[in-house]
């Protein structure tokens, strides 16, 4: 019980001790009541201290050397004296009973280092739930003192637009491939992207990479930026060669700082955490609704009757909302 | 009193009384709950009979020659003896006052027509509500028997996305610019397009529309499709030629005969249906919540917090779902 004081832990975070950082976090995952006032009372006190930092959003697809180019990317920065903190929004770790992008293994030498903190997120039950954990550990990260935050995200799921939405910088890797670089590309993936960067161009690859280059610029300008200053650019990168990531920091360093100088970096964060706000209303909403007995028991027949025509979507919609009033909640509660 | 028996609307409607159709839509738009209970049991009568059209969702921005082409394209199937029906989604009517879009004097020829039928569908306060009421006009008619449904959107708003999962195929409208086409796109425009059709390609037009038309056969390569049968096609159309049109309805009925085949028409219809049914129940729900007395009371104040960062985005949701419990709900309504 001693421990569950909040005091202990936002000390504890407040002195960068990864010790303790680690179990706030794990008690912000928490989805107990107690544990739960226990975090909102932590992240409001810590909430004065966090925000000073650089947020950049990281996602690939499995393949594209993702776990590599952060390692380098983290170590180029935690030697020149950044901290870093590496957080894993890992959509499939539930399922698989275990955190594929969580294994501190993965990043060796950067877990090691003195200024890095890594950490993975665990899936929450819903995507909102997932991001929603990772976001406060953002800001439990910046209270330690953390100026750059990697944000990682595996790029197959949804998680990337959720993320997306919590980071200054979003950047999307990719590989060159067979030429037809763009079947592949996930629906909406380049309309959030801050800049894309070509891993693997090195050796025999460089050709290749600055072929795909050429072609994804293409598919930029096809695609409108949601900054009217930024127009989101290709580099290419290397975890191979020597400051192979330097080519991507300066990139971001470049639009933080147009974002700030046009006062779009205050804008963005103060609307992302309006945003965020919703989102998270949106999702509590329809958990109460899904938990509210008689509708979880009439979803299954009622969606089959939609199905086959026999009621309309209008009149299924009214009669779920129906049955969410005040008595059926108060009885599911 | 005598009009509101369900069954006068019922037979009107199977009898394609035209007078009685446009009734029954004004009914179904009516958000009073006596009108609501009696379009219930219309929309519940009359589904037996609906669903077998096409449903063809047009959307272009002003300026690229919309009205025309849909006159043009209707008259072309109603002069072949199909029978047409128009509707409008227009999300700036009620803003404006008036519907720029239902004016029947815009497709004079077309209204004039004894195949086709016309309607406006004025904006919704939400836009599910907007959609919702173009929803069920739509099977009104499909019972009326007409068997080209055309729903028109301005292709400003959002507008887009939520016919475009009402519909068997969605098809955006374009003209060829000065070069750099893609640029004025809207984002996600282009992903929900099932084909482009550009317009105006006659006369002096004919080189710009070509070009116009393989930068947009590039710009969709990059773009997986949702289909995984059909690559969406880039056609030329024009209102001044004579069968000018005829391409593009060529391609409908290509990609109907090509769905039907691979069962993905049927599938479709049913997603669609169950979509809409949780689209109207997210909506019922985000709509309760903000109509509870000290959930409208708190908005303002706790977004204010938010945006100046003294609460986090989660400890101000979990604040405003609390005070959506029975008891304040009870006290709203």
């Amino acid at each position: 019980m001693k421990e569950k004081d909040p005091e202990f832990f936002i000390q504890g975070v407040l002195k960068n001790n990864r010790r303790i950082i680690a179990k706030t976090i794990t008690l912000i995952e928490s989805s107990l009541a107690r544990d739960k006032k226990v975090s909102f009372e932590i992240v409001k006190k810590i909430l004065p201290y966090s925000g000073k930092s650089i947020r950049l959003g990281i996602t690939g697809i499995p393949g594209v050397g993702k776990s590599t180019f952060i390692e380098n990317l983290g170590l180029l920065l935690a030697n020149s004296g950044h901290k870093v903190a590496v957080l894993a929004v890992d959509p499939t770790s539930r399922k698989s009973g275990g955190s594929i992008l969580g294994d501190k293994t993965r990043m060796e030498k950067l877990a090691a280092h003195e200024n890095t903190f890594i950490r993975p997120s665990p899936a929450g039950k819903t995507l909102g739930g997932v991001a929603a954990k990772t976001r406060e550990a953002m800001l439990v990260c910046e209270a330690a003192g953390y100026d750059t935050i990697l944000v990682e995200t595996v790029g197959v799921g949804q998680s990337e637009t959720k993320v997306s939405t919590m980071v200054d910088f979003f950047l999307v890797l990719l590989i060159a491939g067979a030429g037809d670089e763009l079947q592949g590309i996930k629906k909406g993936i380049l309309e959030i992207a801050d800049a894309l960067a070509i891993n693997k161009a090195d050796n025999d690859n460089i050709d290749k990479a600055n072929k795909a280059k050429k072609i994804y610029e293409m598919a930029l300008h096809f695609l409108s930026s949601s900054s009217s200053s930024w127009n989101p650019p290709v580099v290419t990168c290397s975890s191979i060669l020597e400051n192979g990531t330097e080519n991507v920091w300066k990139t971001v360093i470049k639009h933080n700082k147009l974002m700030k100088r046009t006062g779009e970096f205050d804008h963005k964060r103060k609307e992302q955490a309006v945003e965020w706000m919703w989102n998270l209303v949106d999702d509590g909403l329809k958990k109460k609704f899904m938990e509210t007995s008689i509708v979880k028991k009439e979803i299954p027949k009622i969606s089959k009757q939609v199905k086959q025509g026999l009621i309309s979507p209008s009149a299924a919609a009214e009669e779920l909302l129906s049955y969410f009033n005040y008595k059926n909640i108060l009885i599911g509660t």
